[in-house]
């Protein structure tokens, strides 16, 4: 299920970058600046915009390379506007696009570990659900819900996307 | 990954239970009504905090539904308290710790449909992953997102839980 979860984070930062978009626009439409949004935050104590779309954009690019062992390339957080920050998303598209399933092989068994954890492991199955799944959603829908508290016209279906219908039976 | 992944949920559902029995200690703390909580929300025209935890329960019950052919049981959305949300939290809770493994041997090629999709369906493992997973982590990171919004001390280690790290080599 590797391949089809991160196709469909694939998909999801398609939408998040489609968000940015929205979001550009309205303040287009409101004469204000549409960088703002990357300071905007819900909490005084709580990341802004730019920093939930790079903690989401980083959770993807670590498990890939957690996960199939190709190493992670660099990137400076040094984001400050929309359209950057829309460059980001679709570096971590393009990253994936690189994907095939089969450098997933090995994944489940794989060893997860950082340098702040002293020695202590997780198993890349364990790493990829009880971390990188749910961190990659939270910080995607904090993005969502801090565009939409501060009057972004998106909806659920925009959080979607296309979902794979089959037709009905002739 | 089935199994796996609904494990997952059980554990943030968990966490959900937590979170709404921390911003109860904080309405007390602060001397006002703790289920005002229950009808917060981040934009007008977004569901409420009632409204997100159901949803995300929802989401929960109804893949279990669609994954494993087991019956739905009917819930009446009724909920307006935080005691009465923690309930309903707790029976999908209960509800997960009734599978097993084998529930789910047939999940990825079942066919999910609903009656407003007209005869149209989605594979099992379609509807799981796009459309089950995004959805529950969606209404549950904005349920997290109105507390900490309205101030309640939670943060991302509330959010992610308890981690599976194994011991370092001896």
């Amino acid at each position: 299920m590797y391949t089809e979860i991160f196709n469909q984070f694939k998909k999801q930062l398609g939408q998040l970058d489609k968000w940015l978009g929205t979001a550009a626009e309205y303040a287009k439409s409101k004469n204000f600046d549409p960088d703002v949004f990357a300071t905007l935050r819900l909490a005084p104590d709580q990341f802004p915009l730019a920093r939930q779309v790079q903690i989401a954009c980083d959770t993807v690019k670590l498990a890939v390379a957690y996960l199939t062992g190709k190493p992670a390339p660099a990137q400076e957080d040094n984001e400050k506007t929309l359209a950057e920050l829309q460059a980001r998303v679709q570096s971590i598209i393009q990253l994936l696009q690189g994907l095939n399933p089969r450098d997933f092989d090995d994944a489940p068994t794989r060893v997860v570990s950082q340098p702040r954890w002293k020695g202590e492991w997780m198993t890349g199955a364990d790493y990829f659900v009880e971390h990188a799944l749910p961190n990659f959603y939270f910080h995607l829908a904090t993005a969502y819900a801090i565009l939409r508290h501060n009057g972004v016209g998106i909806g659920k279906r925009d959080y979607l996307g296309q979902q794979t219908k089959r037709p009905a039976a002739p």
